[in-house]
């Protein structure tokens, strides 16, 4: 079903709405719509979606730093193809206007699982674990996704790229020691103003979810999904010991999942600011709170389980089996 | 196989080890030995265990506030006896001297199951989800269980009796309000010097477990069964806020399972405690924790699931079939 022509203007009219809003960080906006990132992105490790035969959204402008108002013009041409291409498709376009970049972490090694590879290729109904993700980064509004995996693990992502279409971006990089190394890995290849980490081995991530923490992180600069803690938790009187020193009350704890999401300039200071006093973090917006900055919990669903054991497996094609998906077909 | 005639006078042997040895409070320990708790627990909701054709384990004495040595001699005489059933049945006695009690929560109506009866009464590999803990407390050192139920389910518990022999005594009471309310339910039946609270949805509970935590409690006056948290935990400003205020450190964090092993007259002071000071909590170390008092933590397995959700049994049953579980047949 064909939309009115004046449905086609509006990618231009909101593009031009952004520009003529002088949101938060307006430079580094500007910045990203104008000129992108600097070339770090154009890295051995990169790599273009490959399968997409229409030319890809983002008009060359972006990449070679021409000026604004040539930039805004092949923005709004790109975003209106794009918008098409997508409608074509019977899908979203970018509604946010490309803001949101994601990084996918699949580089983990998990050895609980038992099995011979890293749990995150483990298929899961057909499908491997980190595609589940993947895919529903690939139809949401994601305009970038930054896949931290090995070299050897590319082609899971690659050869489900070729058996799909996708409106955004796909690039590589390796990871690191920790998972920190992988996360700053990730955000080095990002040019997007927000980034999204995400851990692969949480595959019923739902879209809804992912909007829904990205506009928290919009508005908050830094948020992330969580859910109420069910459990008693209690803190040990140290690390290596086994008394009980406090029981936080139940009512304020939550457990953190993923997708954070965090505008990527103060992910970037957190990590200098941790670097520089030595400090460790267990997640990203860890980094943030110890900049001070406030952070939103984004209520989730239990559902966005970390799989890690094969009990996990068995749990996550259950609540698979609900929703009703369906294998895909070689 | 039978075993030599000094291994059947080893009951006695410990029996008077017991008395010898001052353990702590030790008074309730021979209070317990000679005469008893008061005649609270012959009360309607009451009932000894009504299928086992052989003579009570205890020793009539026990019941009645017979003197010191009169109720030593019938103590050991029925540890005797008791050692000898179990052995005929393969089983091990209660190597504790029969100092513990279990509480075992089964009054909940959880409703988050989505099925039309309590979630513990669900089957889960051909056995009720509550008869699962049931079994293993059969098969433990307990010397006495409180089930907390309601009374019309109170059936499961004695049909699951009549098909298998058993050495402790089982009594029943209902549940309260809260959950706090059906433990100081529960407690008030209870005879034992030291008290086991577990939650009837947590199934997959091993003996070894039981025993770990029991032994802990025995020197560390309360312990509880609990894991260390893999999930990163974050505590909001606020009860109803949703705004980051701290992220505990993770490696003193530990998720508190059940069973909650006390010394049941600490547990009772506890509760007064909690009462006069107007305190809640959502576990039962908790009411001995805010007495000031060390609380061991006894490190169990990520197994010890609550069931609370339709993919909890799944993950239960996996974890079960593991375990080369056979369901029961009738």
């Amino acid at each position: 079903m064909e939309k009115p022509a004046a449905f086609r203007l509006l990618p231009i009219l909101v593009c031009s709405a952004v520009v003529l809003h002088v949101p938060w960080e307006s430079e580094k906006r500007l910045n990203f719509i104008a000129v992108g990132q600097p070339v770090r992105d154009i890295r051995p490790t990169r790599m273009v979606q490959p399968t997409s035969a229409s030319p890809r959204g983002r008009a060359p402008g972006l990449a070679h730093g021409f000026a604004v108002p040539m930039a805004l013009a092949g923005a709004a041409a790109a975003f209106a193809a794009r918008s098409q291409r997508a409608r074509a498709q019977g899908r979203t376009a970018c509604a946010s206007g490309g803001d949101v970049g994601v990084v996918l972490l699949s580089a983990g090694v998990g050895k609980r699982m038992g099995a011979s590879i890293p749990k995150q290729y483990i298929k899961l109904m057909g499908l491997e674990i980190a595609l589940h993700s993947f895919d529903t980064f690939l139809d949401s509004s994601a305009a970038e996704i930054v896949v931290v995996c090995a070299d050897e693990w590319q082609y899971v992502f690659k050869d489900h790229l070729a058996k799909r279409s996708a409106d955004c971006e796909v690039k590589f990089t390796n990871g690191g020691n920790e998972r920190q190394d992988s996360v700053r890995n990730g955000l080095a290849e990002l040019t997007t103003p927000i980034a999204a980490i995400h851990d692969a081995a949480r595959p019923l991530l739902t879209k809804e979810e992912f909007e829904k923490v990205v506009e928290d992180a919009r508005e908050h600069d830094a948020a992330l999904l969580a859910v109420r803690t069910k459990a008693t938790i209690k803190q040990a009187t140290g690390p290596k010991d086994s008394f009980v020193a406090a029981t936080p009350k139940r009512k304020l704890l939550w457990e953190a999942h993923t997708p954070q999401v965090i505008r990527a300039d103060l992910l970037r200071k957190g990590f200098e600011h941790a670097e520089k006093e030595g400090l460790e973090v267990t997640d990203d917006v860890s980094l943030v709170e110890l900049l001070g900055e406030k952070v939103k919990l984004t209520e989730g669903e239990y559902t966005n389980i970390k799989v890690t054991t094969p009990e996990d497996i068995a749990v996550a094609e259950t609540i698979l089996k609900q929703r009703g998906f369906v294998a895909p077909s070689d």
